[in-house]
């Protein structure tokens, strides 16, 4: 596998995912997968979630950072996992831009609403499978 | 929702899931989603899993037992989190019991290849989600 593969089908596998994966930890220590909407992204180094503040997630990356975001093509024998670190943005200006029509039925005082928030990804590397082949590196 | 969902959906859920998604705890302390193929199960309680003794996940898993699964029914908005512990089970008759026709392609010295081992992953707990609603139950 070729260093561009892991850019290129990495970037069309997140970008045709209606669905991504991210794992947290919890209190304990255990790894904690949930599926997300895929919302936002940049490449593969950064991807945005929009979420409920009071959620047990945002509660885990408070205690604890450390993330894998996770998309897959089962059609084509592609994986992708992305590890980094995740944060949670509070601020006006990201909760606009994340915003999404139909939103309402989430957070009914629309992009204001204090239990909304904003997950911000950022991927220290990257892991590409395709068949028996896969290949790391570093973002 | 009621605990008969859990159980019930969630059975139906991993029963129809060709693909499973596995996190396991990196030496670092980040966790790491990789996508599985589903292969046997017994309830939520315990899920069997075929792979290569000398993949980066088995190593990640003799470091550190503490692990997640999770599968998806994106049409009908449900999701089921199982959270417990996974063990390398290297014995014949696991591996004799776990093995696939196809799988010569990964291991060619057969069910007693070296390089095929069987996880055996338990759960402790199990999260439903569906739409907008969550119920975790302990197993």
């Amino acid at each position: 596998m070729e260093k561009s593969e892991v850019f290129e089908k990495g970037f069309e596998l997140i970008g045709n995912s209606k669905i991504v994966f991210l794992a947290t930890n919890d209190e304990k220590g255990y790894p904690i997968i949930k599926g997300m909407l895929n919302m936002e992204n940049d490449g593969l180094k950064r991807i945005w979630f929009g979420t409920n503040a009071s959620s047990k997630k945002v509660s885990r990356i408070e205690r604890d950072q450390r993330a894998c975001v996770y998309c897959v093509d089962e059609e084509n024998f592609r994986g992708l996992t992305l590890v980094g670190d995740i944060g949670i943005l509070k601020d006006p200006e990201s909760k606009r831009r994340l915003w999404r029509e139909g939103f309402e039925r989430y957070y009914p005082l629309g992009a204001e609403d204090p239990d909304y928030c904003v997950l911000e990804f950022t991927a220290k590397k990257a892991t590409m499978y395709h068949g028996l082949e896969e290949l790391t590196l570093e973002l």
